[in-house]
């Protein structure tokens, strides 16, 4: 079958034919109907420092998998064939792009530990850009930030991931105030109900927020966050725009504030997203190609010509 | 009364006579028997950064005060002439030095919901100096800190509130580290049952501690621990030497760790640590000057020439 390998740093995907992979034991093949295209894809692909976290090339990369169980595997208990699922890139069994062969191809195996199922009404390409932008958006503000009804929010960036972020903040109940440096997504921030759009952060300075997600990550969203959060108060910080960080330590410790990480989430995290997803709640931007426009899809990314999210249609 | 009154920033202190004063609802007269010298007093005397917190001047300073009551106001209920008391600085009824006339003199009026009474056998050295430091010193490690019993920690800096922290990691059953640069205080480390002491919290990377508490505060330190921290760790931020830090974001997201600052404490964390001191099971290490020595403590204060806590025994 047709496949995008990737060999190494700055070079471009080839097109190769690869053999349909067999299932093991607890395993399951699915043809793939859409795979997500991500920023951390182009950083594979331009960054040596991605290299360490890759076990072998040439590989597939793509690891925002949804499709329908085709085959199972020895003891498969959980799944069967006809199922429509989406993969979890972190539930333990091997991510697909990084430790297995991901989803820039038309057939993939995964672990049946590592599948969620997508709900009645759910769209495969929502379900796999779900499966890594959604669970992680909803994992940060949710599961870190801990979002609760009454709550005042602050969302920094309104890109793939604080779109939804910022939308889940909204569907919990919390009054949400979106910090977006591109004026051009402005109404993006009224459609999905955040209560107030700022250019910078630097605007909260002073305004005692509960809690503020920062989906940016250019290290003055960091210090400008802990600024902004109320004494007692929460950054959670999930966008790495940029490595370093320089924070007034007396915004921490005068006002009893924390600094979270977030990296990821869990298959319940996506199943949460899935249901928003599949109920219109969530309607995320996204860009739709196909397995023949992935190189170029992964250009665009590059050089931020893409609004929201990009997701590559494999089959229908 | 004699008094040490403190004008502004860079001012010395000078010895005043005041009158005595009266209680009034709600508050108690104490006979001050020992007051804590502290390096915020140090700070408020040479920055005048600090005078944003003192409500008027001149003022005597001092928020680390124990002593006997000797009268009560109307309405007082929880206490009674002869009770040995502590006084909280930050319980909310006007902070010693601060907001109210301090310790350096010889009387006292502290509102009654701001006493903690001194069980049998403390000192009132040991009272005063427990009022802040052993409090911020607890309340890091206990409270923001939550140290368990089998916790592996890191406590960075073995100074006047590192030394107690670092004492209350070991009694509340966590295998203490200690990292401190000055190689003199490193018996110390060893008398209070740390498992080993390095001198540079670096040394610690890759150490997968639970929880880091960093009374030191030099910046690097705070960065250095989110290095040696574990995968969900948690570090303690409570000593401000710098007051900026330049932090790898990769070591917050990547490890999904957390920064949590510390500031004072509560009653509560008092009370605790009162019982500590009382019992001998912490002992720190402090230097004992008179009323008429407070102003040179100071000094010695501030170039650093006093081990562990500084406190002036005012009357017997």
């Amino acid at each position: 079958m047709k496949a995008w390998h990737f060999s190494g740093t700055n070079e471009p995907l080839v097109l190769a034919e690869i053999p349909e992979p067999e299932p093991g034991p607890g395993e399951v093949l699915l043809d793939i109907k859409a795979a997500g295209l991500c920023h951390s894809d182009v950083g594979a692909m331009t960054d040596a420092g991605w290299m360490a976290l890759i076990d072998f090339t040439p590989i597939v990369m793509g690891h925002e998998i949804a499709g329908v169980v085709t085959k199972v595997g020895e003891g498969v208990t959980q799944v069967m064939v006809g199922d429509r699922v989406g993969v979890c890139p972190t539930a333990g069994h091997g991510a697909p792009g990084y430790q297995r062969n991901g989803g820039f191809t038309l057939q993939h195996v995964a672990h049946e530990g590592d599948l969620v199922p997508m709900p009645e009404g759910l769209s495969f390409e929502m379900a796999a850009l779900g499966t890594d932008a959604g669970m992680t958006s909803y994992h940060a503000i949710a599961v870190r930030g801990e979002v609760a009804p009454g709550m005042k929010v602050g969302v920094i960036g309104l890109g793939g991931l604080g779109q939804i972020g910022a939308r889940v903040g909204v569907l919990k109940g919390a009054e949400v105030h979106v910090a977006e440096v591109n004026e051009d997504v402005w109404p993006l921030a009224e459609k999905i109900g955040a209560a107030s759009v700022v250019k910078s952060v630097e605007e909260w300075a002073g305004r005692d927020l509960d809690l503020i997600v920062d989906y940016a990550g250019f290290g003055t969203t960091t210090s400008g966050a802990l600024k902004a959060i109320r004494q007692n108060g929460r950054v959670v910080q999930v966008g790495m725009g940029r490595l370093e960080t320089t924070l007034d330590i007396r915004d921490v410790i005068l006002k009893e504030a924390q600094l979270w990480g977030s990296m990821g989430g869990t298959k319940e995290d996506i199943a949460a997203i899935y249901e928003m997803l599949a109920s219109g709640d969530i309607e995320p931007i996204s860009t739709v190609t196909d397995f023949d426009g992935i190189p170029e899809g992964l250009e665009k990314l590059h050089r931020g010509e893409i609004q929201g999210r990009l997701v590559a249609k494999i089959a229908d």
